[in-house]
């Protein structure tokens, strides 16, 4: 027999029930917290919105996956939001361009896509993040980085790692030092991304190949870096990447993959990646940036907390009070008041063990149910 | 010269930025803790579903409202949600058909709508709200009042309001003591709806028309019902009116308005709409009916908070405390964490007022800028 209930939602979207909404609730409220420890503002856009407005500041493939429909009342194309942070970029464009920079503006919210990848089959994630607009220096990208780190650490991720890459590496080092035809520069920079030396040799990146041994736990890759990096093109970079290090080396792991490139095409010198023990994949990620359709850089990160919370231990039930009929209203306040989850009796003959309930309501005092 | 922003978002679905956005936040969070301190485990349904699954638990003029697509997975038809009840029911119906009853739900999101009406032109709406599954009786009645009034006044409503109505009003009292050909009912209810006594009359419902009178402060209006019931076709409900009143009557004013059916055309023995003061229109409603699609009764009530949280006064600036360059950390991280806000420095020459704060650090304390 089938069950009844697999088709009654479409593939990739599912609803989350008591415990799984509690936790999911409860880590996104502790980020949101953090972000907001840290001086961060939320603002809320909306979740759809005109699908060019959402388009001219995205890439082409990503809009290809929003969910699109016609509004009746403008006849114009609208989308599902599949990104919160190019909303974040609009508002800081728009409503708040005139607003002290720089400015710190945070978000948690539900994006679709039309389909996901094959790793992750669901088109309904819960994205939060920050965005630090206005600055996209050492300074900033610090900043960003450890709110990241401590906003997941508020989720109730352990053991973080921060993933430091340089997003215009090839960029900068083509310029001069290790120079390409303009032609090469987008293959180079692609077999780099795919690690992939003998296509790299072949894609005339061979001065590129130690590139990718620069790799692993932060001072050592940092250290060959360096050395590759004799005509100094990297200096500045590579002095950023350690002053960020030293920030945030002490709250995670830091290592350093410099060519990493994929997922972070719009991102300008400095991007990262975060991972969390028990959590198969990237929690989030994050860098600098240019706005788009502006001049203005930010710096920022996105989270995904689904896959943490589906890590975590199960919380232990809480504590919930019976009150049986006839139970004394103030009392019943009176305990609410001060941290009780209580369950009201409907009629006489319930299972109070049943219903979730750990104690009973009796002669003004909690008993624990047995 | 016209706002270049204007057209940035298409009509009816706007951001909530920075003091807006924590109003909703903090009036939401409120919310939701006091509907969780009275049993109420949340459950988070996804934002798309089938159209079909949707549509069948409402009724066809709300469905036409809904934003409509096409799934590339399915070839189905998807729609954005436009009410969370239909998928509380679902969920109760379905995953959650063995749990206990009671059950005790509750849930929060935003919903979409095509559009609105003309009183109200967002198409984006907050919906939050508790269903009491497995009991539709007065005891249940009552509990889901008190809740909706301890919701709102957690999220910062004053001199809550609570009309009551006897959605099936019509319907009982057609069986035998004001009796009415089945041809005439419809039209004898919606002109009591309406409230216009000479189409009442027209309608073949003179006998009706004392309960236009029977509308008001409740105890008066209660009584006035219980003349008009000379026959006791009503009495139970009346009791039952009077039970909830009694339980409810000291927490917010109540009202009854026997023949209100607009928003209630799914209800079954009880309605109820709920107003506060300085805001303009209903605040939420609920009441007891059937799960589409089921048997199972349920006694539940929806809220929407945006109307609210326009009407609250503004939040006063928190207190926020600047870290210069150089600050120390550890004295930041405890500082945070015994309630601090902070903003850190990026560079020097920035001006912590501009930047919303309130202190600076000088020497290990927060002292406050002038």
């Amino acid at each position: 027999m089938t069950d009844p209930t697999t088709d009654l939602l479409p593939v990739g979207l599912e609803d989350r029930l008591q415990k799984s909404a509690a936790a999911i609730s409860r880590a996104r409220r502790a980020a949101l917290d953090a972000m907001d420890s840290y001086g961060y503002d939320r603002v809320m856009p909306p979740l759809i919105e005109f699908e060019r407005s959402l388009a001219e500041r995205m890439d082409g493939v990503a809009t290809r996956r929003m969910f699109r429909f016609v509004d009746p009342a403008s006849l114009r194309m609208l989308a599902l939001r599949s990104d919160m942070t190019v909303q974040l970029g609009r508002i800081a464009a728009t409503s708040l361009a005139d607003a002290p920079r720089p400015l710190r503006l945070c978000y948690a919210g539900e994006t679709a896509t039309i389909s996901s990848d094959q790793l992750d089959p669901s088109r309904q994630r819960l994205q939060l993040g920050a965005e630090l607009v206005g600055a996209d220096g050492v300074a900033a990208a610090a900043e960003v980085v450890m709110v990241a780190i401590v906003a997941l650490e508020a989720a109730g991720a352990t053991a973080i790692s921060v993933d430091f890459t340089l997003p215009d590496l090839v960029d900068t080092l083509a310029q001069d030092e290790l120079p390409l035809d303009p032609a090469q520069v987008d293959a180079v920079r692609r077999e780099l991304d795919g690690k992939d030396a003998g296509a790299l040799k072949a894609a005339g990146g061979a001065a590129y190949l130690p590139l990718l041994y620069a790799a692993g736990p932060f001072d050592e890759a940092i250290a060959r870096l360096s050395e590759i990096d004799a005509g100094g093109a990297l200096a500045s970079r590579i002095d950023g990447l350690k002053a960020i290090a030293a920030k945030v080396g002490d709250r995670a792991r830091i290592t350093l993959d410099p060519t990493e490139r994929h997922g972070f095409e719009y991102q300008s010198w400095f991007g990262f990646t975060l991972y969390a023990d028990g959590v198969r994949g990237t929690l989030g990620r994050g860098g600098t940036y240019r706005i788009g359709g502006t001049e203005e850089v930010a710096t920022g990160f996105s989270l995904y907390l689904d896959a943490l919370v589906g890590s975590l231990a199960a919380q232990p039930a809480r504590d919930t009070l019976y009150l049986p009929l006839g139970h004394d209203i103030a009392t019943a306040d009176r305990l609410r008041a001060i941290g009780w989850r209580t369950v009201t009796a409907l009629e006489e003959g319930e299972d109070p063990t049943a219903l979730g309930c750990t104690h009973r309501l009796e002669g003004g005092e909690a008993v624990r149910l047995s």
